[in-house]
């Protein structure tokens, strides 16, 4: 079954676009979804960033801003800017690996963005995530310890390598079983009709 | 009439893509189009990028490169690297706020991103830009007197100043006459669309 792999920082403003419509738009094609928590972290700190972009330059952070009230009204899905951004995705990335593994990990996505960029609510910590696990009717304080295990935390640490490795610079993308790259929420149809019209 | 602005920088790889469609994807609206070319070296430059960002950020211009010879082949348009990137674009900047006092800056724009992006050659100099200029049927050594005269350099400062102040940070971009900012060639039918839909 052809498929793509859809890397998302839950900090990330242009993923909540792409978590929102991925499985739609896959599914309308037959193309299957990777759901790939990472960490932009590491990746914008390589390149001397030690904050969002959208923070350190001015102009792009204001477009940002307006481009996604205008895109969240033509998507008609909900749009509130949290107080905080970028807010720590660490424990969110953690817990959708878990999820990754134990077949939740779209609906625990969908309902963290919604929560951060629908809602305009804090997500950054256990006693936000708990809220939203136990809304999944998941064992809330299970998976976190889970998240937080030694192995919990080498999860996230690997996908943001394999991230890195394939030459992810940036949130949402896309890659395909050919080794192609799609940068942006907006590159989420191309990716997914490139899986469907190349697949082996 | 609804109209936009397409702000562009002759060294801008996207920009190729936006001016070959700009005229056709807004005239199927009846929407009018404002050809504005502008430097984004000044703007970069206030970000402290002294060189291109596809240059700065390897795996950012790795990604770029591969994505301009896949949308330039789903447009069906020719596309080969040039050997210098950023190519310095002052003259030709210069030369198409000529051309847009004199009605032909959309065919000079066209003419100058197909050397440079589907042919892959240099457009930098006064004897490339010649080369250009008389082709589309214009006396070259007095267009090039006027674009390199007090009031032509003025032109594209000026304009580059208005780029700053409506917003632009990168190029392609597109303004409307209500103040909504697009960025990217892939935002061009939406631009066209809200002028379209918000014309007063």
């Amino acid at each position: 079954m052809a498929h793509i792999t859809f890397w998302f920082d839950f900090a990330s403003t242009y993923s909540y676009l792409a978590a929102m419509r991925a499985a739609e738009v896959a599914a309308q094609r037959g193309v299957g979804v990777t759901w790939q928590p990472f960490l932009l972290g590491p990746i914008f700190g390589a390149q001397g960033w030690t904050d969002s972009p959208f923070n350190i330059y001015e102009a792009k952070g204001k477009y940002m801003w307006r481009d996604m009230a205008r895109l969240a009204d033509a998507e008609g899905i909900p749009f509130n800017r949290p107080e905080t951004f970028p807010q720590n995705s660490l424990l969110a990335g953690r817990i959708a690996c878990v999820g990754q593994d134990e077949g939740w990990i779209a609906d625990f996505t969908r309902a963290t963005y919604t929560a951060q960029f629908g809602n305009g609510q804090d997500i950054s910590t256990a006693a936000d995530l708990t809220l939203i696990l136990t809304s999944l009717g998941l064992d809330a304080a299970d998976v976190l310890a889970r998240a937080t295990s030694a192995d919990g935390k080498l999860a996230l640490r690997a996908s943001t390598d394999a991230a890195i490795a394939a030459g992810v610079f940036g949130a949402p993308s896309f890659t395909t079983h050919d080794g192609e790259l799609f940068w942006g929420s907006d590159r989420l149809a191309e990716a997914v009709d490139w899986a469907a019209t190349h697949a082996v």
